[in-house]
């Protein structure tokens, strides 16, 4: 795919799509937040090859999304886990979730929830708002500099 | 790149990216939603080969987040407009901006700022919330059957 370095792009969509953009890190940062931490399960979870797999937690590591250290359980084992930087994609996922949930499966299609672990409800539906609150639509908006 | 289908994959994050994972789809909608309309605009602004973004738009059209209308100045131009599909992209887009504004901008560094239309003013923060409001981390959510 041929694909240009936009980090120097004045754009924060493009700088951040050079950074998170490829199709599989987002799916590598989903499967961080469900407590995917090893090489191998990451690997069985994505059915990634390995070295496909390994170049993308590289990048991921060089770019601050994720760190990689010795297991927490004293085996040989590296874990790689998400820093602050890769859990505030949180609500890019759940962004990207609540539009699949609605747009590309049909009515009734079984799939897995995103709940609320204690109470095991769903999530409120992602909206972008102004700062008081009021939801905008995308005739709503402008670039500029903020007032 | 490879690239497995995983459209019958039933995580509705893996059936988004499916959809819109390519690099190039979400600068395309990020663009539409600013106005552009015709393929020589997209050209410029995105600096795409000509038949790359030809077969982007051509996918974006088949899903149904774009579609193609003689332009509406009688001329003999071709326009291509989002779809509700399309706009509904508009979180995904404001969430990943707000990550790269956060994570990849020095202090300072200046940016265009997508801000509310008539008042100027910047928009508020994406977050992940339950259905009281309450903010949610990655720690407080589960996979599940809802509730």
């Amino acid at each position: 795919m041929q694909r240009r370095c936009l980090e120097d792009n004045t754009c924060p969509v493009a700088r951040s799509l050079d950074s998170i953009g490829d199709w599989w890190t987002l799916l590598i940062v989903r499967d961080a937040m469900f407590g995917i931490r090893r090489f191998s399960d990451f690997q069985r979870s994505l059915g990634l090859a390995r070295n496909v797999l390994s170049s993308r937690l590289k990048k991921m590591v060089a770019d601050g999304v994720m760190t990689m250290a010795p297991a927490a359980d004293g085996t040989s084992y590296q874990e790689y886990q998400l820093t602050e930087k890769g859990e505030a994609l949180l609500p890019v996922l759940v962004a990207m979730r609540q539009w699949g949930e609605r747009f590309l499966f049909a009515r009734g299609e079984p799939h897995p929830e995103l709940v609320e672990r204690v109470s095991g409800t769903r999530l409120e539906k992602i909206r972008v708002r102004d700062i008081d609150g009021r939801e905008l639509e995308v005739a709503d908006l402008a670039l500029g500099t903020a007032s």
